[in-house]
């Protein structure tokens, strides 16, 4: 049951307006008008809700639901109970996405600059935008349209912001270009210096930073996450990338489009990552590695070497998945005797 | 010695006192009178000192004691020099932490609501509360009596915080439901949306994030901790868990009572932790994994099925302690040939 | 191309400038009016700008130089081609670095205290510091000369920063006494309790955390990075240590002059590190560990006993290296019959 003090809800949602949303089938057209109350899991889901059934893994479950409705396929219908009403989607679980943009929203604010923020006169905010509580937006900055600049947050000198972009309170942006539709997370840092050092005179001198992060357009960067700026050349994150929470991006480094990265990854300096290449949670990259194109890294990997486009690794170092598996069973096999 | 500067610290505190207070038997009690000065480790403390000795490996180090005084128990005794004023306890490091907790004490800021902080009319603030400079507390917030909220929190609509919780300078709590006693730490984040993408027309399209973060009473979250909220149903974090920094749960995640969540660990989404888990650092997890009640797992190991409840386990991926040892022995015996 | 709104930038630099600021010697004098525009990678330079070749990994490279001038090594400099001019240098990584800093620097705030900031009367502030908005400075804090507060950083009461000192915004400082010419980056968390607790009557108890943070002259601390502060004893980080972001360093722990900590370490309570000991990124070291001087631990590894001086170790558990090496290349020799 979605909580109504957290999210807007649509009501009085009636079958016939599921199936219109989602390009889904309803069977019984005789329940078009009956009314589903929320959504829910196959598990949680009670007498007025509706439910998304789209893993034949959860067959078992799908025996005991207790909705109103479900939506499923043709293929897993016999698994859903016959007092349940059915409707068909050839997608389910994109069906769920759209039923569930229809039905709920978070709750945004309106648009307007809190007096407390503090805002250069050389910044420009575009239309739309609505900038929080204590934000700090240093000179040059320039936002654009429809933005959503949570408190607490501070946007250092002369960066870029593109349209629909939202900043989580307390996040800091310097040194940095952002596209459109980028969501940045509460405590994100972008652009801080990279970690680069010199031994000179018996000291770690520092390597001095003078690079920028450019972000691309569509692009999510989680909670606590790290983006360093580039030493000399930009750091890069491509469009479309989905980056989770507390992963550090180290300098210089360059994602390409649609690269999933998943949380509390480390990607060391000077690496280039393909298109939609997905790091498991906690994989570690060294530096100035190649990752190509479609390559899969599992969790808690560790890549010291390139990784072949469309290759699929694990392992510290990483190795061909099935070569890992093999290694696994091969020492627990024999480390018994 | 304790900094008098950062702590109150209750000076003058008779060895009579400290019997009093830990429960502990004073050998010689014509040293009643005596006072110490400060509470010390085995090494560090000085002739004015008391320290405990609890730990039958730091025998050596007891043969070197300065201290005036030394809390120890029936059977460590003999290892403490003559010239030390012995108290006998059952339990040392009890002892240790209730002489702490009368002697020792943070300086706390007093009840009332910096003139900085931006309160939504709607919000209500119970009684005794500390709210710091910068606080923004938003539309239908509601926060219990005797709270701790330190400057530039950020806590958005419609959240619940029970009484007697204290939140670390620059967090973010937002769609939470938090008990009572809890203590969420500087820069941790609550509530962000989890990672959920759906590939759709040759793009991660988002999956809407519509649950709640709730938490139990009793709950300490560490410094950077993210915690995600759910997708449809919520995360949940059980009473009296202990969550350290830098630690990832992600959305829908379940922990049972008492679990001990060491730093950077990282659950990923949709798993069950029973009651009393404990996670070692850099531990993680895959998705929808059952973590039985009482389960270990040691630091840096990574499960990719569920654990049963009181095992004990290790490695990446995780085999039980014994095989994991018997695996490490024979590689290191048979590689080196 | 540096970025020129982001930084300052020297125009018209001179060959002749580049030989003196670098102590390269330009073997064609008569070039020595020549102007270089930006100082590039070998890949990115253009026909204006300088380059730096000092790897003989990159001798492919060098062949493509498109740069007007080229600072490199005696041994190195027939791998450039001959229309670059060529400046001669010793340790060209080192010219590098000089002739950046002559060339670049990040544009600083002028000296000057937000009026928004928040600065206890008791407070100490040093002459030409700067003090950006939303600051929350506490009772009895001395900072020291030219220190960089950036905004909504919060320092707690009674904590003492040297001279020259930068803290990045969103920080946060408690409990700490920090010295001269230090870097805290965004969103670090310095000070904060220890992960302590003592099974009691069923529940976790807290253990007092009543030490302190004490940070030497010219440490730098990464973004998102959490320092304990000490339970008993003090957290100490020695002289000139560099501390990457999303680090983990737990109460009681000591680290000695100079080490290198790569993202996303964590380092376990009561740890005694050497001088210049390097960590890779997300090495893990279990509690009460000592690890000498010049130690190297590998990426990912894990260290549950304690490393030699001088040892280079790598795996979880870690070994020393060229037992690692084995131990990997036994495993996939033999996994795969």
């Amino acid at each position: 049951m979605v909580d109504k003090n957290f999210y807007n809800i649509k009501e009085n949602v009636t079958l016939a307006q599921v199936a219109e949303v989602t390009s889904a089938v309803l069977l019984d057209t005789a329940k078009a008008t009956e009314v589903v109350a929320s959504i829910a899991t196959m598990t949680s889901a009670g007498s007025e809700d509706i439910c998304f059934f789209y893993d034949r893994k959860s067959k078992d479950k799908a025996a005991n639901i207790k909705a109103k409705a479900c939506v499923t396929t043709e293929d897993l219908k016999a698994f859903v109970p016959e007092n349940v009403i059915v409707l068909i989607s050839s997608n389910p679980k994109e069906a769920f996405i759209k039923l569930n943009e229809f039905m709920y929203s978070e709750k945004m604010p309106k648009a307007g600059i809190d007096p407390s923020a503090k805002i250069a006169d050389s910044a420009h905010i575009g239309e739309g935008c609505f900038i929080g509580a204590n934000v700090v937006i240093e000179d040059g900055v320039v936002i654009g349209d429809n933005c959503l600049i949570e408190p607490n947050v501070v946007i250092a000198h002369d960066c870029k912001i593109g349209n629909s972009c939202r900043i989580g309170n307390n996040a800091s942006i310097a040194y940095s270009i952002i596209g459109h539709h980028c969501y940045i997370y509460s405590g994100a840092r972008i652009g801080c210096d990279g970690f680069g050092f010199q031994f000179m005179n018996g000291q770690h001198h520092r390597i001095p930073q003078i690079g920028r992060v450019i972000i691309g357009n569509d692009v999510e960067i989680g909670a606590n996450t790290c983006v360093d700026r580039g030493a000399l050349d930009d750091t890069i994150i491509g469009d479309g990338c989905r980056i989770d929470n507390l992963v550090q991006i180290a300098h210089n480094d360059k994602l390409g489009m649609g690269c999933v990265i998943v949380a509390q990854v480390g990607i060391a300096g000077s690496c280039n990552l393909g298109d939609f290449v997905v790091l498991g949670g906690q994989v570690g990259l060294a530096d100035h590695l190649n990752i190509g194109s479609g390559a899969q890294i599992a969790a808690q990997s560790g890549a010291m070497r390139d990784v072949e486009p469309g290759a699929v690794v694990m392992g510290s170092p990483c190795v061909p998945f099935k070569d890992f598996m093999r290694q696994v069973s091969f020492l627990q096999k024999n480390s018994k005797k």
